[in-house]
C-alpha cells in the first residue's frame, strides 16, 4: 500500500534500553522516525491512528527517562500504544495490529511486559496506577519490579467520574504517583513560544512547591513586553476548565500546561518529576490528536481503516447491506418524526453509535452526556420519570459501566428507558475487552426489564418501533456491530407483541430456537442438514424475556430435541429457557435440550466470523450439534480449537 | 419508649400546601417540632437519624418555598427524608419506617407523588433532576406536572464519580436546574454570625452575575473590625476543597455558603433561587449531622436501632451467634497476620463490611477510597497486578457500580482480587435497593472468575483463606447480612479445593443441592421431610464456578429428582447447573430438575425471613417443592402469596 519510510535511527531501537544513550537531538529525530513508521504501519492495517500520533514525543521522552517495565507506563483507553508498541519489541509484528493472531489494537498484559495493565474501556489508567504505586510502597512485587507508576490520560477520558474518584483516592493517599494530562481539546490553545518555554524550564528547575512563587517573580524580572504574556499564561495554569486549581484541591502537585511536541519540555519536566516527586504529580500537556498527518481532519484520524499515506484516500470495501447501526439510526429519526417524545442519549460514542445522524435532524432532543454511562442511564430514568421516551444507546460492552443504575434507578422503578445496545456479541478487530457478550445475562436477571435482540436489520427496525410504543416499563434490543444481511426493509417498523417469538420455518424432530442474529447461521445450517434428510424447525425468539412460553413448550413437545442459541454467555436466554422447561417438569419425562453459548473464554480479535467460530457458535457447529443429538456420527471437516 | 412530642403547628401540616400560609417564624417553630417528631419515630423505628435531623430547616424551606409535587425534590440516597415523609401526607405512618408493610425508608415513587425519584444508592440526584429538568424544556409530562427540579445532596456523595459525571453535563447543558450542596463535613467550620448572614443576604438580594463583585465591594463599607472577617468569609468561598470555583468551572452559579439550619438564611436563598435561576444553581449550605440531638456522638446518628429519647440507649438484641461481617473481619485479620500481601479496599463502608476492625489492626493496609466503586475494583486490579493480595469488600448491591471493572480490569486480565461481597441475597429493612440478588449472576457469567458462597460462618472462615490462597485469577466469596447459624468455628480457616463441594447428609430419591446460606433451611425442610419418610440427599456446592462437575452428575445419576437452591435470581448457580446437565444429556433420559432462585419481582422490606417467604425459598417451600417433584400433594400450611 505504501513504500517503509526511512528509519535510520529507529532501526536500531528493539527496546527501551536502546533508548537511554541517546541524546536529545537524536531522540527529537527519532520522534520524527517513529510517526512516519506509526502513520505506515496504520495505513497497511487500519485503526487508531490519531491518538498515537499526538503522543509520539512523549512516548520517546517517557521510555527515554523512565525504565519500563519497571516503572509502569499505563496508557488509558490505549488507542495510543502504538508508537509505545513499536518501542518495545513488537516493530516486527506491528503491521498485524488488530488482525487474527496478530497484535492487539490495545495495550495487553499477555503480548508484553511492557504493557504493565491492559485497556480499552475508557478512564481506568489512575486507578490502575495508584494501585500499583500502593503495591510498590507496601513490598509488593512482579516479576519486571516496580518502579514508577505513570498514567497517561486524555482530557476526554479525564471526564468519566471514574477518573476523578481516583484523582480524589490518589491525592488523598498522597503517594508518588505521575499523571500526565495528554490535552488535545483544540478548544485550549496550545501555550507556545519563549514564554512557554521560559516557564517550563523554570518548573524543570525548581522543586515543585517553590513553582509558583517562582513563576510569580520571574515576571517582574522579564522586559515589559514579556510581562503580559507571562500574566496570561499564569492565568491560563490557574484559570482553564480543567486546570490546577482543581487538581492541586485534589491533592496534586500540577505542572504545566507544556507543549506535548517539545522534546525539549518534555525531556525537563520528566527528568525533573522522576528526581523530585514526592507525592502525586500531574503534567498537563497540551498534544495535537494526529500530529503530523491528520491533524487537519475532521475526526483527526481518530480511527481509520487502510490508507494510502500519499493521498489519504481510505479504502473501505463495499457492502450490499445497510450496517445495523445505520438501520437503528435510520428508523429512529423515523420514529421521532412521529414521536416528539423521542429523545435519543449516547455516552460520548455519537457517530459510532449513528446518533450523529438523529442530532443533524434532532439536535435539541440528542444528548452526549460524554463517557459518563452511570450519569447517562440514570438521567434517561429522569427524562422517563418526566414523560420522555429516552433511547439510552450504549455499545454492549460499555453499558456495563451503568449496570447498578440500570438495576436501582430503572428497573426498581419500572421507568420506561429504552436501551438500544449496539455492538452485541462479539466485534471483531476490537477484541475481548469490546465483546458484548453478558448483556443479555445481566438485564435478563433483572425484575421489569424486556429483553430483545433482532435477527436481522427488519427485525431491528421493528424492535425500534416497539420500544418507541413500549412503555410499561423498561425494554432493551440488541443488535450486532456490522452490516444486515440484506433482507427487505419495511418503510416502517412493526409494533412486535410484547413477549411473542415466531416461527421461521415449521419443521420436524429438531426444534433450533434463535436469539439475535445467529439465526442466518441456523439457516445455513438447517440447509446443510436438508440434504441429510433433516429438517429442523426453526423459530425466531426475539424476547429472552418475557419468554414465549407456549411457543417454547410447544417446540418442546413437539420435538425431539430444542436447541436454544445466542450471542451471549450461560445465564442468558437458554438459561431462562432451561428454567421454564425445568418449572414446566419437561424435563422429568426426557428432552434432548442443549443451549447454544459463548464459551468460558475471553476470545482475542479476529474478523467476527473467525470469532464465532472459536465460539463454535457458527453454521457448521449448529449442524454438528444437532448431528450429534441425534446420535449421528460424523468427523468434523474443519480445524479450529472446539 | 418514649411519649409523642408536642407539635401544635405540625399537628396542622397535612400537606406541603399547609405551609404556605405560615410565616417565617412559624416555619422556624414548625421545624423545631418536625425535628422533636423524627426523633421521637426513629426513636420508635430506628433508622438513618442523624441524616433527617440536618435537614430539618432546609425541607421545611423546600416545601414552603417550592411546590411539590409539582416540583420535584430529589433527596439523594434519601437517608434524610424522615421529616420529608413527615411532611408530605406519612405522618400517620412515620412510626412504621422499615417495617414489613410499612414506610420504606427512602424515597419511593410507589409510596407517594412527593417522592418523584426513588434512591437508597449514592449520588444519582443531579442525573436524575437534570432529567426532569430536560424533560420539563421538551414538554414531557407526568401526572403531577413538571416543575423545578432540585436536587438535595451531600458532600460524602458529591465524591462519587457519578455525581461529578452529572454537575459536568448539567453544566454543559445550561437548563434551569437546583442543586443543594448539603455538606456537614466537620473539616469545614460552618460560617456562622453577622457577618456570615450579611453575604447572605447580599447574595439573596442582587443578581447572581453580580454577587461576587457585591460582596467584594461591601468589604469596604464595612467597619474595619468587620472587614478581617469579610474577606475570610470571601476566602471560604473561594477556597474550599468543593468549593465555589469548581462548581463555577462545571458552568453552575454558585451561592454560599449558607448555614443549612438558619430559616431566614435558608428561605432568602431559595426565594432568590426561585425567582431568578436561569440556569444551573448550586447553594452550597453547610449543616450539622444529628443536629439537635445526635450531633455529639461519634457517627453523628447515621443509623441507629430503637432507642431512649431521654438516656439515647439503644435497645439491640443479643446476639447468640456471631454475624457473618464479624468473621469475615476477624478472619481477614488472622489471615493478613501471616500474608503482608493481603490489604483491604473498602468504598465507603468501613464499619459496614467490618473494615474498620481491620483498619484498627492494619491502618495502612487499609483503603477506602470513598463513593467510588467503580475506581475501588480497578485500584484493586491494579494493587493484584502489583503482586499485592487485595480484598475489594463491598456489599452485593453495591458491586454492582463496579461491574465493568470487574469485567474489564479484574477478569479479562485475570488477575487475583478477592471480592469479599456482603450483603447478598436479601437483607431486611433497607428493602429491594440493597438486596443483593444479582452478583452470582452477573460474576458466574465472567471467564476466569470463582465464584463462592459461604453456606454458615464456618464455611466463610474457609472462604476467606482460599480467597487469600487462591492466586490464579479473581475470586468472589458471598455472604448474607446478619447472624451466622451458630455452628462451630475452626480457630483458622482450611483451604477449600477449587471447584469442589461437600456432601453434607447422603439420602436418597431427591437431591438438594445448595449454594449459600438456604443450606439451613434445606436442612429444615429435609427434617420436616424425614417424618414421611424422605429422605433427601443433601450437599453443599460452596462454587457456583468452576461447578464441581462430579458431583453434581453423581447427584443426577444417583436420585430420581435433583434441586438447586440459591439466594440469587435467575441465571446464575442454578442455571450453570442446568447448562452442565443438558450438556452432558442427562435431560436426554429424563431427571426431575428444578433450580429455586428469587422470583422475577423487587421484594419490598421486611425481615430476611418474610422477604424469603414472599421469595418462596424458606424450609416449607423446600419441603413442598420436594412433595411437589415427588407427585405428593399436600395442602401448603401457611398463608402468604407465592
Amino acid at each position: 500500500m505504501s513504500d517503509r519510510p526511512d528509519t535510520p535511527l529507529l532501526d536500531m531501537v528493539h527496546t527501551p534500553a536502546d533508548l537511554k544513550g541517546l541524546s536529545d537531538a537524536q531522540l527529537s529525530q527519532l520522534a520524527r522516525e517513529l510517526r512516519a513508521e506509526t502513520i505506515s504501519a496504520v495505513s497497511v492495517t487500519g485503526g487508531h491512528l490519531g491518538a498515537g500520533l499526538g503522543v509520539v514525543e512523549m512516548t520517546v521522552a517517557l521510555h527515554h527517562v523512565f525504565d519500563a517495565p519497571k516503572d509502569k507506563i499505563i496508557w488509558d483507553v490505549s488507542h495510543q500504544c502504538y508508537p509505545h508498541k513499536i518501542l518495545t519489541g513488537r516493530r516486527d509484528r506491528i503491521r498485524t495490529l488488530r488482525m487474527k493472531d496478530g497484535l492487539s489494537g490495545f495495550t495487553k498484559r499477555t503480548e508484553s511486559p511492557f504493557d504493565p495493565f491492559g485497556a480499552a474501556h475508557s478512564s481506568t489508567s489512575i486507578s490502575a496506577a495508584l494501585g500499583f504505586a500502593v503495591a510498590r510502597d507496601l513490598g509488593g512485587s512482579c516479576p519486571e519490579g516496580l518502579g514508577d507508576a505513570i498514567a497517561v490520560i486524555g482530557d476526554g477520558a479525564l471526564s468519566a467520574g471514574m477518573a476523578y474518584e481516583a484523582l480524589n483516592n490518589a491525592g488523598h493517599l498522597g503517594k508518588r504517583l505521575i499523571v500526565i494530562l495528554n490535552d488535545n481539546e483544540m478548544s485550549i490553545a496550545p501555550p507556545v513560544g519563549a514564554m512557554s518555554s521560559y516557564l517550563s524550564r523554570l518548573y524543570a528547575g525548581a522543586p515543585f512547591q517553590e513553582l509558583k512563587a517562582a513563576a510569580k517573580g520571574a515576571v517582574s524580572f522579564l522586559p515589559p513586553p514579556f510581562q503580559e504574556g507571562a500574566k496570561r499564561a499564569k492565568e491560563m495554569l490557574k484559570g482553564m476548565t480543567v486546570g490546577g486549581t482543581l487538581f492541586e484541591e485534589l491533592g496534586f502537585s500540577y505542572v504545566g500546561p507544556i507543549d506535548g511536541h517539545d522534546m525539549d519540555q518534555l525531556l525537563n519536566v520528566l527528568r525533573t518529576v522522576k528526581h523530585r516527586a514526592d507525592g502525586p504529580i500531574l503534567i498537563h500537556a497540551i498534544t495535537v490528536k494526529g500530529k503530523g498527518y491528520a491533524e487537519h481532519r475532521p475526526d483527526r484520524g481518530h480511527a481509520t481503516g487502510k490508507f494510502d499515506v500519499v493521498t489519504g484516500e481510505q479504502n473501505k470495501a463495499l457492502s450490499n447491506a445497510p450496517s445495523y447501526t445505520k438501520v437503528f439510526a435510520d428508523t429512529l429519526i423515523d420514529e421521532a418524526a412521529r414521536d416528539p417524545k423521542i429523545v435519543a442519549i449516547t455516552a460520548a460514542m455519537p457517530s459510532g453509535t449513528g446518533l450523529d445522524l438523529f442530532a443533524q435532524r434532532y439536535a435539541s432532543r440528542t444528548f452526549d452526556v460524554g463517557i459518563a454511562e452511570q450519569h447517562g442511564v440514570t438521567f434517561c430514568a429522569g427524562l422517563a420519570a418526566g414523560g420522555m421516551k429516552p433511547f439510552c444507546t450504549m455499545y454492549s460492552t460499555f453499558l456495563q459501566r451503568g449496570y447498578d443504575q440500570i438495576v436501582h434507578d430503572v428497573a426498581l422503578q419500572n421507568l420506561p428507558v429504552r436501551f438500544a445496545i449496539d455492538r452485541a456479541g462479539l466485534v471483531g478487530a476490537d477484541g475481548a475487552t469490546h465483546a458484548g457478550s453478558f448483556d443479555i445475562v445481566y438485564l435478563s436477571a433483572l425484575p421489569n426489564m424486556v429483553v430483545m435482540a433482532a435477527a436481522n436489520e427488519a427485525e431491528l427496525r421493528h424492535m425500534v418501533a416497539t420500544a418507541a410504543a413500549y412503555d410499561d416499563g423498561p425494554i432493551a434490543f440488541r443488535f450486532p456491530r456490522g452490516e444486515g444481511v440484506g433482507c427487505e426493509l419495511p418503510e416502517q417498523g412493526e409494533i412486535l407483541e410484547i413477549g411473542k417469538g415466531r416461527i421461521v420455518k415449521q419443521g420436524t424432530t429438531v426444534a433450533i430456537l434463535s436469539f439475535g442474529t445467529r439465526l442466518a447461521e441456523v439457516e445455513a445450517a438447517c440447509e446443510a442438514l436438508a440434504a441429510r434428510g433433516i429438517t429442523p424447525t426453526i423459530a425466531d425468539a426475539r424476547f429472552a424475556k418475557p419468554l414465549d412460553t407456549e411457543l417454547i413448550l410447544k417446540l418442546a413437545s413437539d420435538h425431539e430435541a430444542l436447541i436454544t442459541i445466542e450471542e451471549g454467555s450461560v445465564g442468558g436466554f437458554g438459561s431462562h429457557v432451561a428454567q421454564l422447561l425445568s418449572e414446566e417438569g419437561v424435563f422429568d419425562q426426557g428432552l434432548k435440550f442443549r443451549s447454544m453459548v459463548l464459551p468460558d473464554t475471553f476470545i482475542d480479535h479476529a474478523n467476527p466470523r473467525d470469532m464465532y467460530d472459536v465460539a463454535g457458535l457458527n453454521a457448521e457447529d449448529i449442524e454438528a450439534k444437532v448431528l450429534d443429538m441425534l446420535d449421528i456420527g460424523v468427523v468434523r471437516g474443519r480445524s479450529g480449537a472446539r
